[in-house]
């Protein structure tokens, strides 16, 4: 026996026709690149989302063609956003942060016929441009500044007056495409339909998650290639909230001027974002404050305790959320204002370190080699969660066994789980360092090393840095009668990686310590990282 | 182009597996027949709701068979709301106050299996019996009270230790059945989806519409009867709210008692019970309270001014809903904490009488005559719904066309919505006075009436006119000892309406017939208007 209730489906079309429909009068402000302030209304938004729709169909885009993005936060990647999915296109969130190479990869792999690029990422664009397989480069220059040759985003649809109608989309249908920088091997491409971003924003924006209300003006702080900004334009556009983006303006004094001037009550970024505003913070009491009921949401990694101490103690509430890009990427949360369990006041910020337990419609469970552990606070296990946003496989990626136990995602994250639910990361499978909140293959940095001439041996691990929270280090085992320093290693690394993933410490031994199966064995490596460095 | 995001069904079985993972400690209060308080835990009702859906295996319930309650709100009820829908059977909410010739009619139409039935009503099931086609009676007994030859419900779940295993559950597969009292004709049954009952939990918990936390005790006053206690339950166990049930103790003197004991942060009933409360609270005010940060949510038919500024001159926050059976029942909300557009202080509580705007993934339009009406707050029409909680059609009613037209539900309350899409009901279809061709509505009259410091009840209706075709008539309940003349009356509604508005005549009566749901029940007062004319 079924049901007797409409057949509505859950997609964004809907959010952004209810968007204009009850919000048209609230407003959504953009810093740009001149670092002014643009505000707009969600009408104008609304139209031009749908102007950008018209555009595509008449470009020839068709249902499941991909569009990509290289934009930082601001109200044009908005409107693609909803401009791209509503057509029927899927929207393909290309990370600026990535080697020229894997942006050349993953924009080919996904086959993105149309490319939508911000001004300032031109030189990053004319070093790839050749190598890329798309048919046309759309540039945001948020004015009339010439474009050089390229059609400009104010060009491209400009031509248009109104979107005719929606194509038939179904909530299983793609809406966006994000690809994860995995550890190992290639980005992988994760694919949100309709029905995943819609049903994670609904439990997103519940009160014990991040408790998004209309009347909140809200900074999505974390880009918005990295799993749709948290999902957060989805959830402001639902509920008509005020939304707020700073561009590519990231540092401290634009972050908090933004915050005050535009009265932001919630914002999202990870851990690093929220230290170096911390410092701001702390250097000057009277000229930088946080606004009145300030929420932080922090995720991406695991926030110090230090870290969630300092921002509470200057006013902030905190929403220390765990997810990833497979994930949509809410997984789990914990807050400030819902300690569950009795938690002294002085544990208050240890507690906080968790990261918390899962949301509405989210599963989890942490596996090891004795099978599924125990919610004791203390059995360690890797991570696995299953749910209607959680990714059941990869672009175009056959195999991905290894990434599924019988239904459940192993998210190669090591944690604990206590009687309460709440989830404890210690460790990740892998060695992954995470940087300013981007990830760092050491297995990569390795295998590059040691492709050089003096280097043995070379294995990668992470180091604790006060401002991006970890930076690679990397020990080195030289051939025997060979020499090499740090810098002409360093310069050595330069041509094949971004600068942000050279390490910045070499240290030279005799010997890695190994495992019994002969891999690098990293904890101890860890462990002995003082003695190293002496 | 498909999404990759797991196939994970949206079923009460999250809901019920996620309560006992995460809230297992968290209490369950609820006042039983003798009037004393039996409180549990989330683990007891988890256990005893699987002991239900194992003893329903049993005795032979398969995927779809219907089983009826007929209880009022406590945790055995509750204990059917999950135990039911996660055997695969479908839970038959029977409205206890409708006449018994009704009951009949939907128990045997439902094909209900089972009945469980509260012991307190016995003497109507005595009446009814030997004309139900069910095979199987069981009395709720709380205790261990004879049951006279029926089996009791503690004894059916007594045989079993555990559960097996849940069905394989689609989502669009029917969890529960409630039958619509419409004023003519039949009831008839609306049969809600897994689906649809987890979207209405999710969007309903959300800050802008009831906004539910963990931390919050809710109290559903309205019966369980009626659209799930507007889904009160469903939502309360997906987040962990202390719940607490008021059994059939609906009197305002019980219900303050419950809310003080229990901390009460949101209780939910329709307006009669509200007056009721506030007519005890101004009685005595040392004596009878509202404890602190007290939400009330009011709904089923439009609080008037003077209510909803009582309340809040009580100290408690409004959330006004609406919506019906075939709704789920949440369509629109609008709240004393989330006031849209400009609203002066003192035109709050005029605001407040609004509906309120919809809630995400219902869309909502009026048609009258011409067609969609324009979003101006004075256009009057008919308040279409669709979504995927709004019903599509009723149990075993072959023709449904003159509800839906083009896919959208027709509610038969004719409104207007302004220009922030703010509905604000006037009347129904059946109630709206049609005076020389143009509309009058009731139920402005009515609200007004009451809140002349004299009146207590106030019900409008029309009566036939040779000129005019129809006029208005008020049957009046003065409050205790107090009194009002049909001139004065007339004198205090001039200034606030057309000369047109005013009703002709004023019949003062001890008391209006309601409908099982508490609304007048204006059918009845139609069809008695010569007797009150006399």
């Amino acid at each position: 026996m079924k049901g007797l209730m409409m057949n509505y489906q859950l997609t964004l079309v809907h959010i952004l026709e209810r968007s204009v429909k009850l919000f048209n009068d609230r407003e959504i402000v953009s810093r740009v690149l001149d670092g002014s302030l643009y505000r707009y209304t969600y009408a104008d938004f609304y139209r031009r989302a749908r102007l950008l729709a018209a555009a595509l169909s008449n470009f020839g885009i068709k249902k499941g063609d991909r569009i990509g993005s290289l934009m930082w936060n601001h109200y044009i990647h908005l409107e693609t956003y909803f401009g791209v999915p509503v057509s029927g296109g899927v929207l393909h969130t290309v990370n600026a942060r990535l080697n020229p190479d894997d942006i050349v990869y993953i924009i080919n792999q996904a086959e993105d016929r149309v490319l939508i690029v911000d001004n300032d990422l031109l030189p990053l664009l004319k070093e790839i441009e050749n190598r890329l397989n798309v048919e046309k480069i759309i540039i945001n220059t948020f004015s009339d500044i010439s474009t050089n040759n390229y059609t400009s985003y104010e060009q491209f649809i400009s031509y248009y007056s109104s979107y005719e109608s929606y194509p038939l989309i179904d909530e299983s249908d793609a809406a966006v495409i994000c690809y994860s920088s995995g550890t190992t091997g290639l980005p992988k491409g994760v694919v949100y339909s309709h029905r995943a971003l819609v049903l994670h924003s609904l439990a997103g924006a519940l009160p014990d998650v991040l408790d998004v209300k209309r009347k909140d003006a809200v900074a999505p702080i974390v880009p918005m290639f990295h799993a749709n900004a948290w999902g957060l334009p989805f959830i402001m556009t639902m509920l008509g909230c005020k939304q707020v983006y700073p561009g590519h303006h990231l540092d401290a004094a634009n972050l908090l001027d933004l915050f005050n001037r535009e009265k932001v009550t919630l914002a999202a970024g990870v851990p690093t974002v929220w230290i170096n505003v911390m410092e701001e913070v702390e250097k000057d009491k009277e000229m930088y404050k946080f606004p009145d009921n300030f929420t932080v949401v922090v995720g991406g990694s695991a926030p110090s305790e230090d870290l969630l101490n300092r921002l509470m103690n200057a006013g902030c509430s905190i929403k220390h959320a765990w997810g990833m890009t497979e994930t949509t990427p809410l997984a789990t949360i914990n807050s400030s204002e819902n300690i569950i369990g009795d938690v002294a006041e002085k544990k208050k910020y240890t507690h906080l370190t968790k990261q918390g337990t899962p949301i509405p419609f989210v599963e989890i469970r942490a596996v090891n080699e004795d099978g599924v552990i125990t919610w004791d606070g203390k059995s360690m296990g890797e991570i696995q969660v299953r749910g209607p946003w959680i990714s059941s496989g990869y672009y175009r990626a056959k195999t991905v066994r290894w990434e599924l136990d019988e239904g459940w995602l192993c998210t190669g994250d090591i944690a604990t789980i206590d009687s309460n639910g709440s989830v404890k990361l210690v460790d990740r499978t892998k060695d992954l360092i995470k940087s300013g909140g981007e990830w760092i293959s050491s297995v990569e940095l390795e295998n590059e090393l040691m492709g050089h001439g003096a280097v043995k041996e070379a294995a990668v691990i992470a180091v604790e840095d006060a401002k991006w929270e970890e930076r690679p280090l990397a020990v080195i085992v030289l051939k025997e009668g060979k020499e090499a320093t740090a810098e002409e290693l360093k310069e050595y690394l330069k041509p094949k990686f971004v600068s942000w993933w050279i390490p910045d410490s070499f240290v030279f031994v005799e010997k890695i310590p190994r495992t019994s199966s002969g891999k690098f064995y990293k904890k101890e490596l860890r462990k002995n990282i003082g003695k190293y460095l002496q």
